[in-house]
């Protein structure tokens, strides 16, 4: 039999804790990607239900019986194929049963109150699974730090292999640099890869397009792995040929920018002060309204979550939080530039996750 | 300027009748791939509000101001970032006004509430669009055919160039054929690649693992590319060395239940004879418990979406309708077969969309 991590049954108990707090007896978790963090199963169908004492348990349908009893071999598993519905008629009341308000849709909570056991009362739940997600603990930080490695790695390995030069397809680039995370393990892109060459480098939200890269390009590749349900994320921009004196010069304030941003990234910092480091520079360079975006995102199980480094951020930085920090100066029709690295707060300072050059490569 | 395509006004007129016969006055599209299906829109953030005089206005962020200008010239566009809810309080009561409960969450239709205008009443609206959906058009069935033809020559390709072989792990192979999809237009896989080799195979839903690939292994390849909004599913087993009686028996029933499903594919045939017409060839070859999982499901816009053939299917086949038909054997520990086409209904037969031969591939 296999044995459970015991850091799940630690995120239930830190989570019991807190509803406790709001006078919560059980907690109904639906969202995936949550009951995943709570007990590491990661089928496509499954729910969770926890209980004030912490014990709990678990459904999914019979596709998923090894491997849930494989995955979570410390909680009780139902076999249903309306997970939430069948662990909800489990319940004896009186109760105050937890739900997901900001995943269960209004039909599904509709099907939820019809299987209500009497006295029992559903209250809706906001962020308070985010808000412990907020704090990466050691399972977490490791996995975080393995698919940097695997997506960064495949990056360093296409600009080696000339993979990215001029005359080929932006999408190409893309196909090279997913196929080089897919065989170092990683289970798909964590998003859709941009690359995004000449003019197109002007639009953050660019893709990756069938444009042909020419000579005296500026090439923003963002792009991360997604692997046992953790994602990073990345950004390099490179230049195809040499650079004039505008490429130059923004990459040059971009890269200060970034780095001033990375070194503001410390514990107790307030995080509406890291994107102002950032962006004092860029401003101070006369691109200020060229900077359209915020400075970073929090990183895990999702692509973008908690904390927010922006102009209107709250709150401050803390031990064991993400942050990217990903400046960009976008002049539309001439070009752009964004540099993106991960950080995590670690034994009160920044762990910078991304192990890449950021001086301006040159692919000639 | 662009010119509008009138097929997305066509949905639209179809979408406001309906609602007129549930006396709905306005209905608002914020699930994402209904508010592409409804106008061509593709971005991240956006929604639609239809009223039943037609008229409509759009929302969406300042990232995609000149996208939704091209991609929808037909519809006012409004700079919104909380879409649903500025779209909401445009109306003027009194008005009842659809919201899509199947997609909405507990937490925004709390947000809706609070910002709707009095005199307007929200109301519950389910399945609605995923009815008009069911029924191809003909842009969808163009795009459904190309999609499809960008995942199926790639994978012809595939095992053209030896990259399915014994010796390579799975997700080898999984790589290689992403890749080759990636090259051929895909902006990513549909799902995530099943490549299933050996024991491997008895699982329908096994990934693509570290697992080798050995002489003697039946080998499952369930994939699809995504393009364009759409997608492709497609399922072939092949053989890595001589295969033994019991897989050449077993591949042998699949392939005699597959096309008897082909085949009874005709509109006006009720789905659950679709199914019953695979399912008994299975049963009378003495595995009908190994056939775990249901014969058929309709894709577009979705994966997985309606009609099902399936025991509980309810309904018929009809023209435009599109359906998989992949019956499979799984026998634990042994290995399994499934093999898998999409078709659909046009002209009053079934166009196959999957242009791969069934007949067994031994690579030896």
């Amino acid at each position: 039999m296999a044995l459970a991590d015991t850091r799940f049954l630690t995120r239930r108990r830190t989570l019991a804790a807190i509803l406790a707090g709001q006078r919560i007896d059980s907690m109904l978790v639906t969202h995936l990607t949550h009951v995943r963090y709570l007990s590491g199963f990661s089928g496509s169908n499954g729910a969770l239900i926890l209980h004030k004492d912490l014990s709990a348990l678990i459904a999914t349908d019979g596709r998923y019986t090894t491997q849930i009893a494989e995955e979570v071999p410390d909680i009780e598993a139902l076999n249903a194929r309306a997970v939430g519905v069948e662990l909800l008629k489990t319940i004896s009341g009186p109760r105050r049963v937890g739900f997901e308000a900001d995943y269960v849709s209004v039909s599904e909570l509709k099907k939820l109150e019809a299987a209500c056991p009497e006295d029992v009362t559903l209250i809706p739940i906001s962020g308070v699974i985010e808000g412990i997600r907020l704090t990466k603990d050691s399972l977490e930080r490791t996995r975080l730090a393995e698919v940097a490695t695997i997506a960064n790695s495949a990056f360093a390995e296409l600009l080696a292999a000339g993979e990215l030069r001029a005359g080929m397809k932006e999408y190409e680039v893309a196909a090279h640099l997913e196929y080089r995370m897919r065989i170092k393990g990683a289970e798909r892109p964590s998003f859709d890869t941009i690359v995004a060459s000449g003019p197109n480098s002007a639009k953050p939200h660019h893709g990756a397009g069938d444009r042909i890269i020419c000579n005296g390009d500026l090439v923003t590749v963002d792009f991360g792995a997604h692997w046992a349900g953790f994602n990073s994320d990345t950004t390099r921009t490179v230049m195809v040929g040499q650079p004039n004196d505008f490429q130059r010069e923004i990459y040059d304030v971009v890269l200060r920018a970034q780095s001033a941003g990375v070194a503001a990234a410390t514990p107790g910092t307030p995080l509406v002060e890291v994107d102002r480091a950032c962006r004092d520079i860029i401003e101070q360079a006369g691109y200020g309204d060229f900077f359209v975006h915020s400075t970073g995102h929090g990183i895990g199980l999702d692509v973008h979550e908690q904390p927010a480094a922006a102009v209107t951020g709250t709150g401050e930085l803390a031990e064991h939080m993400t942050l990217t920090i990903e400046p960009g100066i976008y002049v539309p029709g001439k070009g752009g530039v964004r540099i993106e690295d991960t950080l995590i707060i670690t034994n009160g300072k920044a762990q910078n996750l991304t192990d890449l050059p950021k001086e301006l490569i040159i692919i000639d």
